[in-house]
Parts: structure tokens; sequence; C-alpha cells
């Protein structure tokens, strides 16, 4: 029966997170720029945090961008550069169709894991999802969203330490949630936005001839551009579907539909 | 009781759906112009894609458009062209009189079988009815709107692909609930609009004879038409329970009830 | 228990609907005018639309009008006249009562049978009462909307045929809901609205003389009226109550009372 | 147990009602003026209509006016003054506590006996009350209304006949929910408004010496009063207490005190 | 469990309430001045009523005035004096956490128990909170409002007589919610306006010296105050706990840290 | 299961808070300016109170201020310093993802423990969070709500004493739920607002040299700082893991990023 179906859905969110990590990280992480190498620092700064300091018990960090920026995808890379033995990942997607109160129950059993362990790292991916937030309305679960505010003050038990790392592209909304505050640490994802950048990204995946590369550039010198890394890649493999002929006049065409092209090239936001 | 027949009733969704498929095709696919080809070859484009691809293991496409414009059955036709053999169709007429939480159990059992399987698509049709959305509120499911926010997102199975054909008349409200983006393949799908493209529908269905095609032709000429092919199908059905000697006529009077015929052939919007 | 009663009291609804029909009919329906033979040809044309048609197998049909002005009667009329076998009767006096879960189940039912019989015709009567609806919030219930906007579009099995005849007095709360478009017929049940009507209804009802038949008609001559054939009826029964001598008089004022009567016998709406 | 309860305090509702009305008419009904008789003529004509009409089975009528005017009194006078067999009340006050559901059952429950018998009467009595409505918000309970709106209309079976009395003191309400016209009788329960009939409801209590009755009518000649039957009761009541050299004043001081006196006699509303 | 503890936690309230009343006149009723009588005298009155009237055999009462002016207090006393013999109080305080469900049946039972015998006396204290208020929303108990709406106008039995004393602060929520005037005798409880009437009350609770008192009587000369019995009680005891020598300072400092004190002398409110 | 988890869960809330308590107080309070000193005063006036008067029974005190401004740990010293034997935490984190109705268990429990004991002290930490309150709506508990107002106003039984102390960074909620007035004693609790205050902090806390003091005292010189503890000591404690020659810059730089700084100097508000 469903409930049955219900413990036995949960069970996999309750071993070790460590694979799930991998799949966030299938495509890799490209370094297309400086704003990823940022990200990674900030990471990096927080890491040597929990492991060094006698203070601070609870460290948290937020990782927050547009949609499709990559967020997810670095919080998993943080997370597993950290080493630290206890790592779980709270994400909507082991939630689907869950009631509120099995959330919570979801959520808090992962905290409760985590509590246990001297040193432990939580990844809570995907915020707003995890709220079932909707901008009509608006509607969320206020009853995650308390738990959440809880458990991002909580500290773990005396001798035990916690990082935890937020995904959200919803920023304004954890702000009216009051939730935005209790990260202490905030890295913004940036989009790719400079056709030196795209380039970089094309040269590293491939598919693309030196012809067309440069006959992309071309077209976009000086163009502003605002497009996440999932969404390029995914553009990127579609156009490859594409004969090699009309494949880079195909693949501008496509970032111009998603209206992710500026060709002013003055950012005037 | 009821909750044996919620058992009873539910398992036909779980067998294939391609018989289904064929019922939403029953009347075939009329070449009416050059909108149809269009999504049809768009179709064909995410055919290739989640077959030939390394990279992209979800491919998500919405065929949008107004009410009664033949979105259901290209959808359909493009599910069945690819071939691809576990096929499942998510329908609110499946899920008639379904609480919230009974639709998320079956959505998410339809969504877990084709992840079990190497190569799956997943049609969605009427988005906005799986949703129980009406403007007046508006009111809407929010625990359906989130399982789909988070099942539109998430990877199968590495080694697995997945293909998602959505159907909407309601482009706008998936914008609203931030559904639309997910989609990263948006076919148009379009009403009938000249007068052309409506006697090539006659012609294709028979029942008006030469004499009454040229009347209506001549009638309608230099007008803009906007009617989809589901209504028009259904007013041709009408219009031959009449005489032969005043078919022609009512025909064009039936179309002009429905506030289908703009006369002045300027199209303004 | 309740449950006992609530299978107890579902039961005749899923006998045959035919008395039903005969007890909407008890009172008849009268010629009063162009009006009602309007409505009764446009039921014809759908009878024949189903009983002919080889592509149609979905006919729906709204009978929408002030209440009062004989809707639900004339819907019974059409139904009993097409002689389709299966004949079912959706009407909220019959779900008194009933929670939203209960009232879909019913409904579900009634379209399930009637799916199983080559040719049915289901009449949908006060749909804005079955929908619990009530403009103070709105309020209404989504749960049986949502089976409706989906029923109302839903096939039935190859070789089926299924007639709808739906009634309404809130033609524009079907607007707001986007359920009117799904009626592909739609017939207006108009109000009586000269005197030469109403003369023609107290001439068919008897209890006046034809003196007071004149003295009617004279006060009236040239007034507009707007008064449900339902609810003349209903004055006529009540002036039969009072005296010869002054029912001619207390009828007019009874009509007057309901502010039926415009006598400037301008209509300017 | 509290079902057992629930089972236990249902019953006396559905013994007969004959006492009940008795409580509701302990006090009697004083004949103040004009007012009073014309709500008896119309019940009185109403119950004409249903003894001896052939056509009508289902005769509604309301009773509104302000609180505490005598609505319930009066209600139960016609009630009792129609010597139907078979008399029911439906009232609030039966059913304190009860779940939204649980008096629907109830409601039902009391119709579905009616129509058993081949004459019945039912009291609604405080008809906002039994929707548990409040201005605030405005909350009500809809499954209620939608019952009673269909219950209003639903003809009794063939041969039956039933007389429909229902009381309420906000008439706006009834309107906004599209309950009022379905009761095709309405009666308006007046407030007392002069001197004049105030000395006399005075009179027929007595506790009051001529002189002092002489000094209140000369203090309130001319003014314009508003003040239900019932409030009035209770007042004189209060000012029994009172000894008698004070008695007069003080009456007049305690409906002045209740904003029921407006002495500049002149009626501009 | 849970049940069983509520069963537990209720009984208390179905037994005698006087114990209780005594709680709550514990610090007795000081008299301070003239506003203090005339609510006591009112009670007389009311209790003279219900004890000598044929007629009235339902009298209500509301004490209304601001937070912590004494409402509770003086409704004991009131309830006291009367030496009904069946005395019972319900006050949210034996209902904490209650659902409004339960909070019915509590509510009902006390009234149940009052009909049964020939003289009751109910306290309904704080009848906001009774109705789980907050003006945030607002929201509230409704199905509890109703019940209070139907029970204070509901006789008990023939030869029973019943006095129903209420007590609130939010007299304003007590008139949208359309219960106020269900209360036929409404007094006033005032809070504490004159240095006078404070000086009294200093001098009836001890431990202040003469010269304390002259000297708070001097600053305090012409203001014009505004501080309930209880609040100024509370404050009196914070007082004592400072030295002598700076108490009778620090006594006027914190009732004028409450807001308590307007030394304009000028009321213009 | 869950229920049993849930006893399991709320069992340690029923021992001895002492334990607790000393977890907040794990980091110290250090006495980095006078309004540290006044909120201790306040303490000790009302434990005082509580110890000493024969009539105040029930003694309510609230902390408020700005997120991180160190309420809960002093609202934990003052409880400590109290020495009161029976000592009761209310706490949102032992309520995690509870439903409203198993916190007003908890809490009732609490409070009912308390009143067993002679001499009680109940700490009431993060009131708005206990109440799930989100401005977003605005949404919170109602019920929980309710039994707080009730029980801030319930006095213990005769012979016994409780001492309430709460805590809010929502004073203005508090005010709007009317729950502020039922503190009689309200301590504002500050954050650092000047450079001599911080450095005093840093001075406490080491690791900084006396140079790197020195280079940011001259930095903040004359500028208005707005801190919390909390975060400052979160802040230090990141800067420490900077290198010894670029820390005081950081310092700096990371508090100006949180904009608690304002160079003007001028206080504005
Ligand atoms: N520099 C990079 N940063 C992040 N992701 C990268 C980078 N280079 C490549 N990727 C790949 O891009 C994809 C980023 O997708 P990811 O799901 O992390 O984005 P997201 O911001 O979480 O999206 P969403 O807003 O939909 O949650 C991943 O497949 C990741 O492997
Ligand atoms: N070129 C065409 N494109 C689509 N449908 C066609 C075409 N030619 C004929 N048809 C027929 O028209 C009908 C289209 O109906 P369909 O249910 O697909 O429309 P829809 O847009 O999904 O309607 P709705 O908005 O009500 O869901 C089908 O019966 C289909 O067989
Ligand atoms: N020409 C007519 N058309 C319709 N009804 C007629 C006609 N002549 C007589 N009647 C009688 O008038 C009554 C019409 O009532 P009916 O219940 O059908 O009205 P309605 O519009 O459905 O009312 P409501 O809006 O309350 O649902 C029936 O008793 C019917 O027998
Ligand atoms: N002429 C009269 N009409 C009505 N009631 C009268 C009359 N004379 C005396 N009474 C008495 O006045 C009282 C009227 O109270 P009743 O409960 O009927 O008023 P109501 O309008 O129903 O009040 P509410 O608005 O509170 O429901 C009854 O006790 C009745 O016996
Ligand atoms: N003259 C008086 N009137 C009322 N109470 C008095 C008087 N003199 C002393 N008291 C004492 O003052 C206190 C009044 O508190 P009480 O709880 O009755 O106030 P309240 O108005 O009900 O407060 P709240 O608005 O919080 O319900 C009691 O302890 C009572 O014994
Ligand atoms: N003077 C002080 N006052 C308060 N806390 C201090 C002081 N000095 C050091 N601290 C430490 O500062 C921290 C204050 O954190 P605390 O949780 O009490 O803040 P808070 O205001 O309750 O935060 P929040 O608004 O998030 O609930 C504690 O670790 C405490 O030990
Ligand atoms: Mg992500
Ligand atoms: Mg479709
Ligand atoms: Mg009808
Ligand atoms: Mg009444
Ligand atoms: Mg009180
Ligand atoms: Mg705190």
């Amino acid at each position: 029966d469903f409930l049955h179906a219900l413990q036995h859905d949960i069970k996999p969110a309750f071993g070790s997170s460590k694979e799930e990590l991998d799949i966030f990280l299938a495509q890799g992480i490209l370094s297309w720029g400086e704003p990823v190498n940022r990200v990674l620092t900030d990471g990096d700064l927080v890491i040597s945090q929990i492991k060094t300091s006698d203070q601070a018990s609870l460290i948290t960090m937020l990782l927050e961008g547009a949609p499709g920026t990559g967020k997810t995808a670095l919080a998993s890379k943080i997370a597993k550069s950290s080493d630290i033995p206890f790592m779980k990942l709270c994400t909507p997607e082991n939630m689907i169709g869950y009631t509120e109160t099995a959330k919570c129950q979801v959520i808090k059993k992962i905290f409760d894991d985590a509590y246990k362990s001297p040193m432990s790292c939580i990844i809570i991916d995907d915020i707003e999802r995890l709220l079932d937030y909707v901008p009509v309305g608006p509607r969320f679960s206020n009853l995650v969203l308390q738990a959440l505010l809880v458990l991002l003050k909580k500290n773990p038990p005396p001798g035990h330490k916690l990082l935890i790392i937020g995904t959200t592209s919803r920023k304004d909304v954890l702000q009216d949630f009051e939730m935005f505050p209790l990260f202490k640490t905030v890295a913004h994802v940036s989009a790719i936005s400079t056709a030196q950048q795209l380039i970089m990204v094309l040269d590293s995946t491939g598919g693309f001839s030196d012809a067309e590369l440069q006959s992309i550039a071309k077209k976009l010198t000086g163009a502003r551009l605002f497009i996440g890394i999932k969404t390029l890649l995914s553009v990127i493999d579609l156009a490859k579907q594409m004969q090699a002929g009309e494949r880079a006049d195909k693949f501008v065409n496509l970032i111009e539909d998603l209206g992710a092209i500026d060709y002013t090239g003055n950012v005037c936001l």
C-alpha cells in the first residue's frame, strides 16, 4: 500500500548521499570564468571554518542564482571536496507528492542523523521547491518553512559540527520568508554573460569546428549574454543534431530565441 | 468499495498507452497547412535528439495553442512516430474525481515506471486540467503542480532517457506557475486562419459538393478566420445534417456564430 | 449508519431516470410562443446529429436562461423525445448534503454507465448548483468543476455515442469557469415578454373568465414583461385562490410586485 | 460518547414539533397594530393555497424583519393555525455545535420525512444562523446553503404537498445567496413604530397604572419609534422591577438607551 | 492517551464552579469609586429580575471594558452575590488547546446542565478568547461563535430560568459578530481615571507611607489617568520591591512608562 | 512509527531543562556595555518580585530585540541566576514539524507541570517561531497563539508562583496579536552600536593582536554600528580563518558587507 511505498521510498534518502552527488556532477564543472572560481573559493573558506574553528558548530552557506546556472552542481562539488564523512542530500526529488507532514519527517530525520555524527554536511537543494512555493497566491508549505527556519538556527549538540549548504533561484522569496539572514555566507552563482565565456564552454564540450567557433564568436562580439550553464549545455546538445553547415547559425538562433542575447552590448539592467 | 474501485480504475493507466493514443488519432491528422508541418518537424528534431545525444537524458517539449486546435492529436502523433517502446499517457481523463494525493500517486507511478525503461516517452495532456486549474480564485492543486515542477527537472537514472511531451491551452498560466521554462522546446499549435486552409479541410472530410465549396470559398475570401481543427470538424459534422440546398450558407452561419470570422481581413492584433 | 444511508440514497440515481423526467414534465410544455419552438428545434437537430453522424461521438448542448424559465422541463422534453434507450439525470436534487467527493463519485458512475451503452443521453441539470456555486466569495466545488470539465470533453469509447444536455441560469459563471465553450450547441430559454404570450398561457391553464382575460390584456397592452413560465404558473395558481371579482386586478398586481412589468413599453436594454 | 450523544440529541428533532411551537408562542401574539394582521393574512392565503390548489405542490413563504420583531412567533402561529398534520421545526437551536455535514443530515431527514406525508409544513427558523453566517469574512456553511437552495426548489413526490416557512433578519444576505427569489411569498415583520402601538402593548401586558401610561404616551407623542416586540417585552419586564414612582420615567429612559426613539418625529429614511 | 486526558481535563469544568470564582476574587473588590458601584448596582437589578419576573426566563448581561479593568472579578462578584445554586464558569482557561469542536462540546454541556436546574447562572468569561479571535486576518472560530449566537437567544425549558454574564474587552468585535445586541443589559467597566481614585487604591493595599501617598498625590494632581485595577495592583506590587526612599518616585515612573498618565489634564477624547 | 517517535521526542522536553540552558550559555555572556547590564538588572528585579511578593503569583517578562542580539542567552542567564527549582524551556527547537495540536499539547504539559511546583520558571523562546509566524500572508498558528494568550494571563493555583520569560525579535507582531501587553515587564536587548563596545568584545574573544585591535578601532572611530552579539561572534570566527596580515581589514570588510556600519556617525534613524 501507499504507506508501505512511502517507507520504501524514504529509505534511500537515509543511506549515504555520495552517489547522488555524483549524478549531479556527471557533466562535470567547466571553468568558464572567474565567477565559477569565486563560488568555489567561498566554499573552501566555509569548509576550512568548520574544520578548524572551536567556536562555530553550525555553518550555513547559500548558493543563489537564476534557474539553470549550476547551483546544484556547485553545491555538490563543494560538499564533495570537503571530504566530510557524513553527507546528506535533502532534495525535493526524493519527496515528490509527499504531504507537508511527510516532508517534515524526512527533513527532521536527515538532521537528527547528522547531529549524531561529529562532523556532517547537509545540502538543502532547491529550497523554494522544498517549500512547495508558487508565486500565485502565493502558496507554500508553512510547516516545512517553519521547520527549516528552526533547523537553520539550531546548534548541533556540544562537540558536533554541521555545515548546511542551501541552493535557491528565488533569493527574494527567501528574504520575504526571513530565511535569508540565517545563511551566514551567501555566494552568487552567475549566468554566462560574455561571448568569451560562451566560447570557452563550446570549446570544452567539443562538437564544433574551429571555423564554427570563430563564426559564433564574431556574431556575438560585444553582445551581452545571459544564459545559465545548464541551459547552454542543453542548447549545444540540440545544435549538435543539426547539419554541420548550418550548425553555427542555428546555435546562435536558438540562444536568440531564448532571449539570452542583448546586442546593444550596453548593460543598463 | 471506493478504494477498491480506485485500484481498479488506476490499473489501465499502468498498462501500455498505445491504444489510447490511437483513440486520440481516430480522426487522423489532416495536413491543412504549413503550421501543422512545423509542429511535426519540431517533434522530429526532439525525437532525433533523444535517440542520438549522449548528453541529454531528459528532453521536454510543450505543445501550446488555443482550445480545440489539435494539441492532443499532434502530441499523440509525435509520440507514436517516435517508436519509443515505453509510452505512457498522463491525462486527466484517467483521474476524474481523484484527490490531489491520488493524482500525485498516479503521476509518480507513471514516472517511476518510465525511469525503469532505457528509453521512455510520457505525454502529459491538458496540464491545466491535471492541475485542477480554474481562473476564478485562481484555484489549483499545488501538490500536483509541485510534483510536476520537480519531475520536469529530474534526470532519469544514468543510462536512461526520457522524453516528456506536454500540452496546454493556457501558456500564460504555465508561465505564472514557473513551469513554462522547464520545457526546453515549445511548439505553437495554430488555429486555421485562412479560407484556403479551411477549404483544404472541407475537401478532405468530404460531404460538400464542389459548388458548395466554391460558394463557401467566395464568401470567405479575404476574411481572417480563427477556428481550431477540432471545432471545425464538429461544425462540419453538424452542417452535414442540413439539407443540401442550404448547407453551404448554414455552414458559414455556424462559424460566424462562433465569432470565428473577421471580414475586415485586416489583422491588427 | 450514514454510509449505509449514502449507498441507499445513491441507488435510485443508478436506475432508469425516465420516471424522473416525467415528474419534471408533469405540468406539460405550453406552446406560448416562438422562443419555445426554437429551443425544441435546436434539440431536434442535436438528436438527429447524434443518431446519424459517423464522426461525432460526443454531442453537448446547453439550455441557459433566467431562473424559472423552464430549462429543466425543456431539457427533459428534448431528452424524452429522442427515444435514446439509456437516459440518465444528473441533478443536485439527488445529491443534497453530499461531500464533493461523493458528488464526483455519483457523477462518474453516471458517465461510466453511459459509456457502456451504445447510445446514451445524460441531463446535467442546474449546473451551478451541482458545482455548489455561490457568488459570495465566490465559492464552489473545484473537484466537481474539474470532473465536469474533463467529462464534457472526453469521448465515449469507439463505437459509442453520448448526448449531454446541460441547464444553467448562470451562463456568465460557466464562462468564467471556461466550461461554456465545451457546449457545442447553446440554446437560450426565454422569459415571457409580451402580453400576448402571457394571455396564451392564461388561456391554456384555464380558471380565468373571458372578461378577466380581456381586462388583463387591456392593462398590459404595450407593456414589456419579463417573467419565467414557472413563476407565472405559480402566480396564476395563487390568483386562483382569490375571489372572482378581484382576481384579474390582483393577478396584475402580483406580477407588478415581482417587478416583471415595464409599462413604458420601450425596451432600451 | 459524542456520536452516541449526537444520536440522542438529534432524536427529539424527528418527533413531532407541535410542543416546540407552543414554547415559541408562550407569550402569545399581541395585536398591536395593522402590520401584525397583514402578516397573518398573508399566512392565511398561503395556507388556503396549499390546501386547495391542484397545481402547486411546493409553497414557500419568508417572514423577514429586524431582530426581535416576532418572526419566529408569527411563523409558529401561522403553522399552527394551518392544522397541517405533519409539522416540523428546523431550527439552529437543535443543531448547536454540529458540523455542517451533521446539519445537512438533520435537514435532509426533516425533508425526507415531510415528503412521506401527503401534506406537511416545515418551519426553517433563523436561516442566517442555520447557515453559520457571520458578516466578518463573510463566512458561512456553503454545504448547508447549497442543501437549502436545492430543497427550496425541489417538488415533493406526485400527490404530496409541502409548505415551507422561513424566517430571517438578514434579507440582504439571502439576496446575496440567491436564496431570496426561491420564496414565492415574502411578508415583512415590522417593528413597533408609533407611541400608540407601544401603549397598546403596555396596556396588554399590564403592570403600569393608567397614570403611568398617560405619562409615557405624552412623552412619546409625535416621536418615531423602532423597537421589536421581543425587545419591548423584555424592557417592560425590566421596568417592572423598578419602584412605582419612577417606573414610567425609567421605562422611557431604557428604550432611549436602546436608540429606539427619534423625537424629531420626521421620518426621512 | 490524549482523548483520555481530554476527558480528564474536562471533568472539573462540570463540577461546581464556586471555588473557581473564589480564585478570581482572591484579591477582593476595592471600592475605588462610583464606576465600581454602578456595575454592581446593574448586577443587582439583573439578579432581582431573574428572581422575581414571571416573563423573562433568559437574562443576559455583558461586562465590557479595557484589558485589566476587573471584568472577570466583577462578574464573579455579581454571580456569587446572586446565591443562584447552579453556577457555571465557561472560561478559555479550561479549554487551552481544544479544537473548536471540543470547545463547542464543553460549552454545550455547560448549558445543557444549566437547563436542568430551575435557576442557573453561567459566566462566559473573555468571550473574544473563547472565540479564538485575533485581529490579524481576522481569524476566529465560527463554530464557537455560532454556538454562542444561538445559546444567547435560546430560552431555557418552560419553568426554568437562566442568567448569562459575559465579559469582553472587545465590544467592537462583538458588534461586528452581531453578538452585542443579544446582551440585553450592558455594563461598562471603567479604568481608574483620577489621582483620587488611585490614592484610594494605594491606601487600601497598604505598603506606602502617608508621606509617600502625599507625594504621589501631588505629582498627579490634575492629571488624567487611564489604568486598569489589575495593572495597577501589579505595578504597586513591583514598586513594593523598591527601597522606601525612592518608592514613590519609581511608582509614578512605572505608570508613566505604561503611558497611563496624561498631565495636560484636559480630556479631549 | 511516527506517533511512537512523537512520544519519544517529547519526553526530553518534560525532564529538567537545566542542561539545555547551559547549551545556550556555552559561549558565555560578555559584558560589552551598559545595555547588557540593564537587561540583567531588570531580570533581578523580576526575580526578587516573584520571591518576595505575597500578591503577585504570575510574573511575565519579555526580552525583545533584533535577530542575533543575544535574547535567548540572556533569558537563560536570568532564569539560571534565579535558582528557581522548577525550570522549563519551551522552544521551537523541540517541536520541529509538530502539528499545531501537538505543539499545544507540549506547551500545555509544560505549564501543567509548572503549576504543580510551588515556584516555577518557564522560558518561552522565539515566540514568533512557536507561532509558526511568517509575514507572507501573514500565516501563523492561531491554536498556539490562543493557547499562549490564555496561559500568559492564567494565574497558577493558590499558593503557587510562576515566572514566564519570553523572547522575540518581532515585538510588532506580538503587538498585532495583542500578546505584548500581557508581558508586564519588557526589556530591550540591544545590538552593539559603538566601536568601543565592539573592541571590548574583540578583546574578550582573543585572537586579534593589539595592533589589529588598534587598526580596527581607528577605522571605526565615530561610526555608528548595528550588529548583534551572535552575528559578531560568528564574523570574528570567520575572520580568524584568515591570514594574520589581512585579518583586521577583512574583518572590517565582513561587517561592512553585512550593512552594519554607518560611517556618517550621525544617527538619524
Ligand atoms: N561551471 C559549472 N558550474 C555549474 N555547473 C556546471 C558547470 N560546468 C558544467 N556544469 C554542468 O551544468 C549543469 C548545471 O545544472 P544544475 O542542475 O546544477 O543547475 P541549477 O542551477 O541547479 O539548475 P536549477 O535552477 O534548475 O536547479 C550540471 O549538469 C553541471 O554538471
Ligand atoms: N492537422 C491536425 N492537427 C490536429 N488534429 C487534427 C488535425 N487534423 C485532424 N485533426 C483531428 O482534430 C481533432 C483535434 O482534437 P484534439 O483533442 O487533439 O484537440 P486539442 O487541441 O487537444 O483540444 P483541447 O484544447 O480541447 O484539448 C482530433 O480528432 C484530430 O484527429
Ligand atoms: N413552454 C414551456 N417551457 C418550459 N416549461 C413549461 C412550459 N410550459 C409549461 N411549463 C412548465 O413550467 C415549469 C418550468 O419549470 P422548470 O423547473 O423547468 O424551470 P427552470 O427554468 O428549470 O427553473 P429553475 O431556474 O428554477 O431551475 C414546469 O413545471 C413545466 O412543466
Ligand atoms: N404581535 C406579535 N408578534 C410576534 N411576537 C409577539 C407578538 N406579540 C407578542 N409576541 C411575543 O414576542 C416574542 C417575539 O419573539 P420572537 O423570538 O418570535 O422574535 P424574533 O423576531 O424571532 O427574534 P429573533 O430576531 O431574535 O429571532 C415572542 O415571545 C412572542 O410570544
Ligand atoms: N473594584 C475592583 N473591580 C475589579 N477588580 C478588582 C477591584 N478591586 C480589586 N480588584 C482585583 O483586580 C483584579 C482584576 O482582575 P480581572 O482578571 O478581574 O481583570 P479583567 O478585566 O478580567 O482582566 P482581563 O482584561 O485581562 O481579562 C482582580 O484580582 C480583583 O480581585
Ligand atoms: N552580552 C551578551 N548577551 C547575549 N549573548 C551573549 C553575550 N555575550 C556573548 N553572548 C553569546 O552570544 C550568543 C547570543 O545568541 P542568542 O541565540 O542568545 O541570540 P538571539 O538573540 O536569541 O538570536 P536569535 O534572534 O537568532 O534567536 C550566545 O552564544 C551567547 O553565549
Ligand atoms: Mg538545482
Ligand atoms: Mg487536448
Ligand atoms: Mg431547473
Ligand atoms: Mg427568531
Ligand atoms: Mg478577565
Ligand atoms: Mg534566540
